[in-house]
């Protein structure tokens, strides 16, 4: 049955990539992006020429259609804390006022997709996280526009499938990079590659013992597409999708500088509330999507992405179509 | 200097009490109740003839007015698991929406009281709880719509106090209970009470052992007039308000039969994910609040609340006023 569905975030790093994955369904009749371009790029799709797609600069939050959608992606939000940090009040209209708007678009019976993050662990007391460890956020600290617009996100869209019956697949992604990250977007991947081949000095917040898991985003795509649009799913809970090979902030940094003769790490005082570890229990995930695994080291996913940062800052930025 | 005051849910239980100390103070030149009687009642502030009040009919999230407040208190929210649950999207566009949209009435410089709650601790793994505690609230669960918008609205009010220097006051009230709560509030003092004047039987979920401390109204509102309306309170966090005596449910159950010959509990399955325990840290309330104390202990307190139940029964909820 041909399907007419929305994407908020489209333009973003995953939301772009998940646009390249949707169009490539011979059931999607329609696609519609919505996006502010607030830390999304039109040049993330730009590459696109599919008929099917359109795209309309609007906050998720008041965007406005006559038509009603048969599935509803939403991913509009910023998800570096040097942005939503700086702007939090827009980060929960995003988030939240973005559900429940695109929650009137949903046809009555179709299926609302949303990306929620593992900052809703906070700095868990538990690792690895399975999705019934309810976190340890401070819902008064200055990570908390997006941890709590996030959690409180599932909440409504839990909530409308207890009260309503409504079809919900939330993921809770863990660190995610790759290609489309933005030069100044300000976390440890995209910085550490983007200094490295302008200044090549790499700073660490704190002495990088910090831990994440890194999930290259072709596998965590893999992931989403495999949870997002498949029917039958029993499973009505939130699923961690991530990379749960943990790796510290600054062996990452070795890493990058290994690839760039002459640049070395600085270390900076520490990131308030940065969380101390982060790595996803994918119990559930392999039980609910057979064969998926994130398969990309670490070395093999920031390779790619260091040659992606290299051909962007060499063009200045307009080979974002190519990757 | 004369200040132009906005209280939302003005004709709730909590909020009705503060209304008639807001009219108390000699400085205050109008006030303005936003409610739209989900679950406040007119006849909650039926008794009052000041001029300087004004009720204006309207959801929190979508109240407009041409002025700017000095002051703005946020109250608006249903606080019963019985009517969170039956509609958790509004209760979270009360809550966040009436956040957001409030914050643009108040002029600059002005401050934003919020009424959060003992909720954003969950089921908590210490006790008492400090207001440090980070909380243990399972975001997809059944109570989620309530805990979470209360959750991230402090979030919204403490990074605005982050990034604009937004003067915030944000108390986390443990159970409180006291004349003109709803009679279908379908909370335990308030069922036990109505259900002891009516059917005689009084029903207890799960086995009564879980605690709560209980705070008589006049001495919760008693601690918010003075944390709210006090200038030069350096503390810049939230500030737990409650009474720390912690009393079961069942104890509570018997002493309400205890006054009604005849009347007997009955046990009923338990509500799912009903919190454990609850009981404030009452350390920094003490600090901040000189002299403040909830001193009504349950018997006296629910003495007054059952005489008040007694006389709604009787005039067929017409005395609301009086009390």
């Amino acid at each position: 049955m041909p399907r007419n569905v929305l994407i908020s975030g489209g333009c973003g790093f995953v939301g772009s990539h998940l646009v390249d994955r949707l169009l490539r369904r011979d059931d999607l009749q329609k696609l519609v992006v919505v996006d502010n371009l607030w830390t999304g790029s039109r040049d993330n799709i730009a590459h696109v020429a599919d008929p099917r797609l359109s795209l309309r600069i609007a906050d998720a939050e008041s965007f406005a259609a006559d038509e009603r959608f048969d599935e509803i992606l939403h991913l509009a939000s910023p998800a570096s804390p040097v942005w939503y940090m700086r702007e939090p009040a827009r980060t929960i209209r995003a988030n939240i006022g973005g559900a429940l708007n695109l929650l009137s678009l949903l046809r009555p019976g179709g299926r609302f997709c949303f990306a929620s993050t593992s900052e809703v662990y906070g700095d868990p007391m538990v690792s690895p996280q399975p999705e019934s460890y309810r976190g340890a956020v401070d819902c008064t600290g200055p990570r908390s526009s997006y941890d709590e617009s996030k959690r409180c996100t599932e909440a409504l869209l839990f909530e409308e499938q207890r009260v309503s019956g409504l079809d919900v697949r939330v993921v809770r992604l863990f660190n995610t990079y790759g290609p489309r990250t933005r030069i100044d977007d300000g976390r440890a991947v995209s910085n550490f590659v983007s200094q490295a081949l302008t200044t090549g000095v790499l700073t660490v917040y704190g002495d990088g013992s910090q831990s994440r898991s890194w999930g290259y985003v072709d596998d965590i795509v893999d992931g989403l597409e495999r949870f997002f649009w498949r029917d039958g799913i029993e499973h009505k809970g939130p699923l961690n999708l991530g990379n749960n090979r943990e790796i510290s902030v600054v062996d990452i940094a070795k890493f990058v500088c290994s690839l760039v003769p002459g640049s070395r790490i600085e270390h900076y005082p520490p990131v308030p509330q940065d969380p101390t570890n982060r790595c996803p229990d994918l119990t559930l995930a392999k039980r609910l999507l057979p064969g998926w695994e994130a398969t990309t080291g670490y070395e093999e996913g920031i390779l790619r992405t260091f040659e992606w940062f290299r051909r962007q800052i060499a063009g200045g930025g307009k080979s974002a179509a190519t990757s």
